[in-house]
């Protein structure tokens, strides 16, 4: 297929890598262009703006948040006036509900497609093609998506037919993250304090009921206390549980954990926690123990 | 091996069955007599006493709290007066931190070997041989029981070398176990009221990076409503966080999370939830959201 | 002083009342005319438009939130392109921190001043003329503004040079004063289901070191489980601890107890408390308690 | 009337002076002695030992903890074995509800009479004879106790027909007084990093809704950070706030905002704050905000 892929970050250069080796025809735009110079080569050419990244039959974006995305779709040089009618915009950033609400309606009154594509997986993940991808939309579009998220991902899910379907889950599956690291925080905090050698702890739990690579990738890092380089950034993981709390807000559903969370976020980011992974978080429980500095 | 087993509840009773199995000689007591008739055999005899139980190499006890264990161990036909020198007792019960170091205490002054050996599993794991046996307590102690643990678990963890360790570790755990019911009965309750299909949801989580038994078994019991009969009861997963917060309080730990869990707890527990699985505990969320009743 | 009064809702009206009493010369401004044509008078006008109102020295604005004063202050109709030169418009609204920086940003292009200048007060209070006013803004203007401060309050606290501080301030207060509805709510429910009469246990809580209006206030209302009709309407709490706890996302300050009472609201929202006043999520922990249905 | 006084530490020694001033005699007892000697005078004896102190109509106990007076009131030597017949016990110490019912038990099976009956008020409110007592028992004991009551306080509240129930509302009240620390705390850090002057915010806050005693005390101690010397010891705050949450155990009413403080205190003595004022929490918000160290 002809496609466009805009926004090369972390994620973003993993998955247009493997759309390219797949055999698409990829046009790469980014914001600062020498990452999408890096890419470039027979199947794949840089976009001088982001209507060159709108002349195919789809158009994937990665970018790090609402606003991001909404600076490359909208005005005259954006996605919503250059992509065709009857062409596709797969967004796989992780945006909040509004946000796929929104661009639902603005794509289809443009005559457009448009997927929520969201993606489970860290930046290794992505270079191997082996992300998850949850998507939200209509069948038809998910089904001419297909071989495009084969490219990129080893399981894709149709958990939605809007967009904002699929972004509610990704958030939520992002809190569900947040979770795991701030309980395992807490966990390893006492049971160090204890007596117990950490990384037997972790583990015996990774062996055991806790045997999932969530477990095994997040106590890893706590355990080792290494939160540098960051992953995923510490404002990344406070903006996604924020956005799981504006949906528990916009549906009236208390998500009391995520108020935890959200509370443990800022706190970090007050003590110079931008730069971090955000599993440095799970280290807070060993701080207010008097474990760490 | 010769030895005993007190406590024949829905745990005790399959690892009494696999012990039985691996080929030792079982006296089995309880308190209702009944349950350990019903296991009798060529190598399985029914004690009369506590004492009866207590004349051979090792005795196991699975009971369901410190208290119910205090009243096995202590006074003249308990398990202090009557276990010989040398002889081994094996407590596989979810103990608090202080009771293990008591114990420990109690058994090295009357020359007793003492571990802590708290397993992971529900019941459907101990009749299947399958647990996760957590041992505390001295390396010759563990040896020892080696043969003993291999009837009933899949695999032993030898987590510490003081009993207390395997207690707080065993703790941590059941603390780790409820946190993923309450923050998946969370996320449930969010893309429940979003409009996404919760089975379909369990599958796309379980089936990426939550892919590990405690979210199966779990995130299943709270999609599906299923708390009765409860496998393990909410009295009892309410009183194990409350050991974990109690440990955490005799190391100054401070854990948010359990905190949270404890209140949830007992609200389940104000409603009605004595004979509720603990997983009960995940359908809050959705109450509060407006869900159910 | 000739002046405009636009917003006249249970708060707006009495503070209309006690301006005209007091002398000025009052135009008043409604969505729904008749309000204000209830006030009119000798001194009091009914004004057609928001542009009438703004034919002052200063306009007043009492709305419910952002969005209502937006809608009041922005397009050619509004306060904005209507206030003459070196007028001032007086926000008395609570509204967030964000808002009154903008505010202050828009009317000092215009050369107009603005103070924002919420209340602390129930209906009651406007109405007679009780008000405590939290100023912020420029010493000139709250100088300026000290005769009608005078007749709507008992006490005016010039507590910032910017319109911000005071809008931070009123948010605090009512952060604070949503903590004591919780934590009375607690405690209230904690000693009524251990036997104590709960008038005889506010009486003392009253009487002794929490001698305070607000204990008097809200504690009555608890005791009472009497939430309608709604002084001030669980709606108004929650959007007034969320801007609290916007303003302190914008800040870097975690505030647990805002959190923990946005989950309470909006649990209490989730269960038709759209029309009760904000003290009802005093009722939630009888309700935890299984107390009250 | 002729009594005894038991526990002479700062508000101890401060009730007992009251005491002896209102004319009654009384025999002191203090494991220190030399406390007492300081006391002694024409109506005030030294107690050799506790069955010294119990040989009047009445004795009062002012211990920090349960287990203080446990060790008081057992024993060969303790009040349960010496206090005449009749006579009457005051235990003004801030117990567990399940001390004051095992006491109660326990006088009454010798044909003592008890009272519990806490103090509200710091130490120089106790000195000054302004606390007020929260009595809790049989109407005859509490009348009896009259005179001796208005000798240390300002006002007496029979609250409570059993003595645990006294223990109870003063439980309650300690946990509304550290609701008011840790709310007051939040928003202190939060207007403070906003660029609002402390003190004039206190005053505000005081001045106007907030005009109680505990507003004052501990806005004025967290505003000050003067958290040394300790009126009343952090560990012993935390030691209310969970006998407040075991009495909600007891009852099933879960308390989260006392789950919360219970954690705030853990961090606050796991960071070296044993000598310091409980007030101290109310700094905890002010570092999370980067604000302190």
């Amino acid at each position: 297929m002809k496609i466009g892929f805009i926004g090369l970050g972390q994620m973003g250069t993993g998955m247009a890598k493997n759309l390219i080796a797949a055999g698409h025809q990829v046009t790469l735009y980014n914001r600062t262009r020498s990452k999408a110079e890096a890419l470039a080569g027979d199947s794949a050419t840089v976009a001088e703006t982001i209507a060159d990244a709108c002349r195919g039959e789809a158009v994937f974006t990665m970018l790090p948040d609402d606003k991001a995305l909404a600076g490359i779709v909208d005005g005259t040089d954006g996605i919503l006036e250059n992509l065709s009618k009857g062409a596709l915009h797969i967004s796989s950033s992780t945006i909040s509900v509004a946000m796929a609400e929104r661009l639902a309606a603005s794509h289809a009154e443009k005559g457009q497609a448009f997927l929520s594509a969201p993606v489970f997986g860290r930046p290794e993940m992505a270079a191997a093609g082996k992300l998850f991808v949850v998507a939200g939309g209509a069948e038809a579009a998910i089904e001419k998506a297909k071989p495009l998220f084969d490219a990129i991902g080893q399981r894709t899910f149709a958990i939605s037919e809007v967009p904002k379907g699929a972004s509610l889950v990704k958030l939520s599956g992002n809190f569900l993250i947040a979770s795991v690291i701030e309980s395992l925080g807490e966990a390893i905090a006492l049971v160090d304090k204890g007596g117990i050698d950490k990384k037997a702890y972790l583990e015996l739990l990774t062996s055991t009921i806790f045997g999932a690579p969530v477990y095994q990738t997040y106590g890893g890092l706590i355990v080792e206390e290494k939160f540098e380089p960051a992953g995923f950034a510490a404002p990344l993981g406070k903006k996604d549980v924020d956005l799981a709390l504006q949906a528990g807000d916009a549906l009236n559903v208390p998500l009391p954990i995520a108020s935890l969370l959200h509370d443990r976020f800022l706190r970090l980011l007050a003590h110079g926690g931008e730069n971090l992974d955000w599993s440095a978080m799970g280290a807070l429980a060993a701080k207010d123990a008097g474990r760490q500095n």
